[in-house]
């Protein structure tokens, strides 16, 4: 039997989502809520579901589960009401921005014996997947350094950055999570060198836009994570880990598969620019993998503590960036 | 308005352009057909569509195009029958083995003034697209040398052999397309060397299993296309176009993006295996193409004269490999 | 101790082989011999040797071994001429134009029991030699198809084009020897489709400038040559081989190992440009390599046999070209 | 007229140099010092110079430089020695492990008005040339994030470690002076996580093998340093320099330019594995350098203040792994 959804919200990412819910066997669209009446219609067309309020939905014997694409500063209490509600909770990344929020949203989850996935649409991604899969495999040895790039094509509006929580809430806490997978052991001390370099305005709001970060566990393993807001040749996400047999790296995906030859030299086409486009598969993935931990009532393979973890990872760099110091977490 | 679909044979290529069809914006999959009722039983439950005959389909007022993917001895029949019935037609390669059926059956589409479109899928892979992209915008300048490799993983089994119509007309005529495609004028000379390397079975048969071909058009222009049954390293399919004033090649998709490093060296993992897999964008991209050309009343991106030109093709490197001399063709 | 050298020609070619003796250790460079006596001096400087005449060269107690690197119409008579002498010969590719004349210079060099190697400097390219090792080692299994891409950055001078045999004599003969060299067993027919169409000027001298060749052997293998007097990308010089257990390949040189990327994509330096540069361990090798031989006393590792089968196969290609037919060898 | 050379050690690095000096053009080897008699004796033969004792090299008249190649403790009063003398002086890196005494010898150079250069054979490696070129030329804009992967095949051995002054002196060294050429400006702070991962006798010698240095200037520029004394893959070298208007990347080489594909995937052999191997253009390049700015009484391209600079920063790397904090430098 399929889990019915709901999905709240109906913007930009909510789109990505009801299109994964969709297209996955063993899901189904029931409805969808957005105060943006055209934006709700939208999707209530295109994948044949209904509109229904937040409330409507979280009453809905008919819905097994929803997927959280509101604005941040809703998610915490979406979670909290929708758990109460008895739904399964997939909800985007971040739980909150401030980390006694996500803690007691948490602590609700608990209490209430619920489900929640957090949206960390990386470990999804196939090429990182393979990656993952080839340490699993023992192919590298123990793992010992990684070396995480991470580079937006350009910056996000200044509105968005006002309310994003920063770059290592809004940007580094991909790579965060994305450590802490690969890691295989927690973070103990972080160190972040952070720097405007691309456009002064994004100083003026008080963030930076380009991170060097830095994290060490217990054992001396190293994690190296290089932000920027800016590259001109696209949307750059890379790894590569270093273990005691060898290294395993995830390369960057591109336009088109082609090369060009001439005088000039040989040229491949710019990297797939948009978050979106690059990490298709990845929300395609993560919305299945809610999907069938919910039929199985197995645990989600990201969770609220996920959330939590990275969310620390990101306050410690922002204190570590600001003071100049290392600074130790957990 | 969308454009409404009956799929003609629910079979490994069947299902792949029913969910084309499902997922294709513009396209409506109303009915599904085969005479094997599981078969017609699952894309029907898949995509929610009605079972009918052929014959209902065929006079069904709420039916405008088919997709054929019956078996190849019916191809031509169920051209005729359905451009005599009014509907736009898009034929899996090939139209028929035998050149002369192919003209009857073309001569009776244009007597219908009938629309019909040969499933080339290889111009439709979005890797291959922007190589003729790059050529079309006069990258490469006047093109003048084409190497094609087209190799399969394996040899299919010996029934499929049996009536393939051989290594030509089964497996080159795609490569024979492509090279038309790229080339930009016809093909005046054909030469085949072909052996069986692979397999001995394959030669008892009556097939070949290794060919290189060489086309020369009446300009000069030289494509060279190297064909194996076997590539232990997965579905090699690459494109390399060299112009008067560069070099354009379309490389190989490998299973994932990564790569490993160890004492043994750096390693990739193997190509996608399976023609399905490699060839996921085509397939849905033709589809979305015949789609366009319907609800535009324009011309169909491939014809039947396409299907025509590839066989004489490969009628032609059938002739010079059997011969050992170099054939005249059109 | 030393094999002791005389160099036969102070030119482009002769200053290359002159700085290879010089390197090579176990090779003393004694004298040079040029009618341009500028030339001839200039090497004698560099590298500290004497200036004789051919004559005094053939007669000298203390000299073993010469480098012929005359111009072509001269190589045939200086290689009868000095094993008649007892001095060991290495002579730049090809033995002459004429193969009547080469097996007459053959049977001299037989009958004096002389040694005779003849530059065919890519069997020495550490990259070739990777990928025959590879071959030898059993990577590959049984070698079924080549694939040599051999083109030139621009066509020589008309004045070199004149007297240099065309195409197939001057350029492919390099390709030729490394396909026999591969394919380990002869090759029975060859095709060749040639045009001319970078430059018309190289048409009115009775020459072509873009040539597909195809040589087939008795037990069925294939391969393919694909040669341009224009590669506006640099020196394109690769290898393919496919084999039954998989495919191996040697890869094109860049002028450096960089690689940018900006808006316009992700490009890397072209090819380097010039066959000096880019095969500079090669010719150093070949010499090395004939050294070893003589002062081992064993064969050389090419011979003038291999020359004569290239320059066959060069004819064989030149009546293909000019015919339209296939033709058979041997 | 030819620069004349005296070379004092002739262990592995001095034949390195000995080599680099006979096939300068410009420069003559004359005279080789060293107190195994045995090194000395082969490094006269193969080029053909005098062997004479450390005060005669800095007595000879017909000698004008020397290249300092013995251990490193004596590197500083060799330097002293030989700008008294009167010589031009290259030296090996380090200075001195000592920072007081790297003072003294660079016033000693200074006082005597002495050439002094050192051996930072990286900036001289082609691709890292090429590298550097292409920012110069402004092709990525402003630097702004540079990462330096820096890893070797294997630990020397526990007598080398003892004395070579830890990881940071001794092999991050090089890293050091790299990115003080690349990134255009002088290091603010240092933070550096040091671990010992691949071999616990290495942490009892007090030193460490696996290392995550980071550098900032003030102006906010970031660069990233990956070291670790075990890569199963061999050297690993790689330079990255992200910039405002683009990214630029050197890559490692190979052993060669082939790869082979078959069930298991593409694969290419390991990276090159000696230093002396990967850098032979480089070692070679450098000693030409150090000739023309003799020969032109022009400055050296890297000096002992690079020296200094150099090995401060490893100063302060070592502090900061020790202590876990950040440090200043300057």
């Amino acid at each position: 039997m399929s889990v019915r959804f709901g999905i709240l919200g109906a913007g930009r990412i909510g789109k990505v989502h009801a299109r994964a819910v969709a297209a996955t066997t063993g899901a189904a669209l029931v409805a969808v809520s957005d105060p943006m009446e055209a934006a709700a219609k939208e999707v209530a067309r295109d994948y044949g579901c209904a509109i229904r309020s937040i409330d409507e939905i979280a009453a809905a014997g008919d819905i097994d589960a929803v997927v959280i694409c509101t604005p941040t500063d809703t998610h915490a209490d979406l979670i909290e009401k929708f758990v109460r509600a008895g739904k399964h909770v997939f909800c985007e990344k971040p739980v909150d921005l401030d980390v006694a929020r996500v803690k007691a949203a948490l602590a609700t989850v608990k209490a209430e014996g619920g489900t929640l996935m957090v949206g960390f649409n990386r470990r999804f991604d196939p090429d990182f997947m393979a990656l993952k899969s080839a340490i699993d495999a023992g192919r590298v040895g123990e793992v010992e350094m990684i070396t995480i790039t991470s580079r937006d094509p350009g910056a996000p509006p200044a509105d968005y950055i006002k309310v994003s929580g920063g770059i290592f809430r809004d940007m580094t806490i991909h790579d965060f999570d994305v450590a802490r997978w690969l890691l295989g052991e927690e973070v103990e001390t972080v160190y972040a060198a952070a720097s405007v370099l691309t456009d002064p305005k994004i100083g003026e709001l008080g963030d930076y836009d380009s991170a060097t970060v830095v994290l060490r566990t217990a054992s001396g393993k190293q994690c190296t994570i290089s932000n920027s807001r800016r590259a001109s040749y696209g949307y750059d996400q890379r790894i590569e880990v270093l273990g005691s047999k060898g290294l395993v790296s995830a390369r960057n995906t591109h336009e088109a598969n082609i090369e060009l030859a001439d005088g000039a030299g040989f040229s491949r086409p710019p990297l797939l620019n948009f978050f979106m486009t690059r990490y298709t598969a990845a929300y395609a993935n993560e919305i299945a993998a809610f999907c069938k931990a919910v039929a199985d009532c197995a645990p989600t393979p990201t969770t609220g503590e996920d959330g939590l973890k990275a969310l620390e990872l990101a306050e410690a760099a922002l204190t570590s960036a600001r003071t100049g110091a290392v600074v130790k977490v957990g």
